[in-house]
């Protein structure tokens, strides 16, 4: 049965390809991104375009004024260096905003709720785990219960990606007919051109170049 | 031993009680209010006053921005009567603004660890739990799960009126100096005057007298 759904929707290749499959499965979806003062701006606009050619309802929910929340971390600080190499590396610590899913998932389920939709969905998988606690399995299972446990309407969190890897992700979107580089965007310094040095810049080629083998 | 606590702190009775206690068990507090675009933005006076009075941090984040989530509640359309009578009637169902509690656990959560503090107070107790389904225990025992499964940090949710009567807190109250009438405030009509008839003014008079046996 199809569901209406609030999907989260960053613009960047995990929930472009997320809203795509929504939509295969013939689900009505809103997708709802976040402006939570992301040096990578930029990841919005892609957003943007992605539901202007989808004809996906999209609102963009300002978060940036959460005084104080959002300090000291590499994604949101200008005077913190974002770390270059590996996604799972301990440097990408760095890039840890506290709670920051909690946060936006509360807000969209509520979202959800209050225009009737019956369904989150978000594309955390495998690659986030190592270093981001709140896209693991114990935290999504956890997140549905409470919501339930804290609403009367009906609400359910969707996760399909949480034991993919990127790569499998990527392939399922080239199978939905996705152009990655048209049109998503991941690194987190937001310039004219992708870094190519920043953890989502080096796991974007890693999964693009696997997805081809 | 004493915490570190980010109390969520609304100005109305029940968290100005938790507020008082905290800082008698000797707790380091900040805290936290949401214009969530409450009719009622007084209470929001009355909780930084009460905050400059006991010389405790304060800060008042606004959410009334998060377009759409709020519509269609009486506690934040102008155009949806507020109901009177009793705070557990079914009519009272209209002051329930989905998710609230979540949202601004979750975001009052992520700051408390962002800034080092280890715990988030919260004022919920028996009265609330015929309407709000996320004031009452089973949510607030997930809600500790979850954010403790999303996050490196310690962080505790302490809600210690959680199986209390709102007498016994004002009684608590009372005990510990706090001047309801003129430190707090309910109505959710938010007019010069209390109304004295929407459900939070009857529960209000309701504790106040009560409290005098």
């Amino acid at each position: 049965m199809a569901h209406k759904t609030v999907c989260v929707f960053s613009g960047g290749m995990d929930s472009t390809t997320l809203l795509y499959h929504l939509l295969a499965e013939g689900d009505e979806v809103l997708a709802i991104s976040f402006n939570y003062g992301q040096r990578h701006g930029k990841e919005l606009e892609y957003a943007a375009r992605t539901c202007e050619k989808l004809g996906v309802s999209h609102r963009i929910t300002d978060i940036s004024n959460i005084n104080g929340l959002l300090q000291g971390n590499a994604l949101t600080s200008g005077n913190i260096e974002v770390p270059e190499g590996h996604y799972q590396d301990v440097s990408m610590r760095l890039t840890v905003v506290p709670n920051r899913n909690m946060i936006m998932m509360s807000i969209a389920g509520g979202y959800a709720i209050s225009q009737g939709y019956d369904r989150l969905a978000i594309a955390v998988h495998t690659g986030d785990h190592a270093i981001y606690p709140d896209c693991r399995p114990e935290f999504v299972t956890s997140f549905e219960k409470t919501i339930q446990a804290g609403n009367y309407d009906a609400i359910s969190v969707y996760a399909p990606f949480i034991s993919w890897t990127k790569t499998r992700i990527v392939q399922l979107g080239q199978k939905l007919g996705i152009d990655y580089e048209r049109e998503t965007w991941s690194c987190y310094r937001g310039e004219e051109d992708p870094c190519g040095k920043c953890g989502t810049c080096v796991e974007r080629a890693e999964a693009l170049a696997a997805s081809k083998k």
